[in-house]
């Protein structure tokens, strides 16, 4: 069957048609600037050049049509008509404790989604959006959610407690819940089989490491505990945000620049992490190629990102009593052998052997520890998209 | 030589003379309620059975004035007159970054002091306080600073910088500094002293756990991380402190109670941690007993604490690409059993197996680990005042 995914931001929009028997992708593309003055659909068939597509798009209706009428395009079309498109999966960021997995979408699941909106502001209602729409427009054709956050509701309290007011929790629901699930799910399944292992023999770690970032300790196929917590913000520096830091700043920097606490957490959303640090970039390319020019605040940044994860790392072997396999995924974690060197340099204590020129290749699914190394490490290209067609296919089928 | 310990709080006062030859407690005691009705003074001689005197205490000088008077007393004082003191060895919280270690106290000094206090408000000034009585109630003798941050001054940038605009760090001097470093610094020296080799040649974790608690990586004899930060808000969760959370939570805190920064932070300051979640209270022995008794909250709350301190343990050992000694020191560290092996139980993956008779006994020096335990791990109580009576005499003899 075609299971179209969709992830649905605020004026953003990407897709993509998979084939779910041979999980070939049959098109994908991203609509930018919605509801926004030059607005645009990037359009790629499989095995075609990419179009772009200049058009208004006032409202993610017109959107979500614009994407159904590329698919469906006499020319540059993927399918025949609207009827090939078998299900829709949709990425919904935040599933609160409601959704420890992915779920067929009906009312209920509407509102139970608009319920965890105060926890995701930014992300939820763009996600309902997406969905109402392609109920609207694909009328009958089932529509799934697949949470950022249900990978992770399998953390025992010890991990997803923070040491505030116990109320806190049971009224204002604060507590981690985790991103990147589906990477996380993804990958951790996926090394499983490339080990030729079953899930649940396995203590592995992943490293969701790009412009944002996030580790996962799993634990016989589940997770027990992740770096991002009630958001986005914790855990790692990142791109831009800060990760985790002494809850006490706030109020320092807030009194010595006479701000509230909203600037100074958008301060540390936006303003901080490897840009902050840097002050080149977010983008871990560009202080890369600044620290080896010799710029000492991009070497700070990038240091204190490796010495992070490789901390994370070390805390999640402690927390699952050892460690068998970890993971590298995403943007940097797939791309920059220096960045999983240094991170490995501090792992030596565990056994772990890097092989440098299996480290040095790129874009593919390798082990790049030397055969005698005790625990394996792997990079893993993450694939969000496939995970979200086949828990689609799982529950429509 | 005789030596004076202070450690002065905003409205008490802890004191200790020691004979620094012997390394004898010739007397110690506290000043409670100072600038409060119902003051009162509680003095130990040594040997001898504790003395309560209720005295009005108007201010510091008071209160002061009241310790050498017990000291010299006829009956029950240890010295003949305020000449057979011959340093006094002050407590102070922060020393920013002008201070890695001890000094003996000048007008420059007091100065450094004053201007650190804008990073522990509630402190430093009080520290000063009791530097400036001693200076004019004991001319000529000695006075010596003793910091809680100096021993993490060692760390190098990857841990002490916040993922924050530099600015933050350069303007604002927000980084991590770290506390409890005295008794880190007198620790991780004293284990090493028990193995029989020099803190050059071992990597040390110290865990110094009471109702604030801190953990402390020692490489070689230095410092290289450590779990407060810029305050001793953040780490693990403490007795009513919060530790490291999302920062994200303060802001969503914030707006659901309709509460600014100052307010929140005062109750992640006071209201959390431990006390929060069990609701029963702040102390460990309480929540312990609670937890026993089938409390289902202080459970959780004693199981966050352990995973908290073996997570930083992970870490650290990351952070040092191994370990080979870990020690438990202060109130819960020194006397709860069941939170070290708690704790250890994590650790089995670095060869650490626990002597379960060892790790009964209380109060003393003693190795906790079996023979062939890869890791060691001790109890060594902390001895603050001890490593302040040293560094005085170091500097003024």
């Amino acid at each position: 069957m075609n299971v179209l995914v969709i992830n649905c931001g605020s004026s953003s929009l990407k897709f993509q048609l998979i084939q779910s028997d041979t999980e070939d992708v049959l098109a994908k593309g991203l609509c930018e600037r919605i509801g926004i003055e030059g607005s645009r659909i990037v359009y790629t068939p499989a095995g075609k050049d990419k179009i772009t597509i200049e058009s208004p798009m006032p409202d993610h209706t017109n959107a979500i049509k614009l994407v159904l009428n590329c698919l469906t395009d006499e020319t540059n079309g993927v399918v025949k008509s609207l009827s090939e498109i078998h299900a829709v999966g949709h990425r919904v960021v935040h599933g609160g404790e409601k959704f420890a997995s992915s779920v067929v979408v009906n009312d209920e699941v509407m509102k139970a989604i608009e319920e965890c909106s105060n926890l995701a502001p930014l992300h939820n209602p763009a996600n309902l959006l997406g969905i109402s729409v392609c109920k609207e427009l694909m009328p009958g054709v089932p529509q799934v959610a697949v949470f950022d956050t249900a990978f992770h509701q399998t953390m025992p309290p010890k991990a997803y407690l923070y040491g505030l007011p116990y109320e806190a929790y049971t009224e204002d629901k604060i507590r981690r819940y985790g991103f990147h699930g589906t990477s996380h799910s993804y990958v951790s399944k996926r090394v499983a089989e490339m080990l030729g292992k079953k899930p649940e023999d396995l203590k592995t770690i992943v490293c969701h490491l790009g412009n944002g970032s996030s580790i996962c300790a799993v634990n016989q196929g589940k997770c027990v505990d992740t770096t991002m917590g009630l958001t986005p913000l914790a855990g790692l520096l990142m791109g831009t945000r800060c990760g985790d830091i002494d809850p006490s700043i706030l109020e320092f920097y807030a009194q010595k620049h006479n701000l509230d606490v909203y600037q100074v957490t958008d301060i540390l959303n936006k303003k901080s992490g490897v840009l902050g640090i840097s002050g080149v970039s977010s983008d871990f390319r560009d202080v890369e190629e600044a620290a080896d020019a010799g710029n000492e605040r991009c070497k700070y940044a990038l240091d204190a990102f490796k010495y992070q994860v490789a901390k994370f790392i070390g805390g999640y072997a402690a927390a699952m009593n050892g460690v068998d396999v970890i993971v590298f995924t995403a943007g940097v974690g797939e791309n920059s052998a220096t960045t999983r060197q240094g991170v490995c340099d501090y792992l030596g204590y565990l056994g772990i052997t890097i092989d440098a020129e299996a480290n040095g290749k790129r874009g593919e699914e390798i082990e790049i520890t030397t055969a005698d190394s005790k625990v394996k490490v792997f990079v893993v290209p993450t694939n969000e998209e496939l995970m979200i067609a086949r828990d689609t296919v799982a529950l429509t089928k």
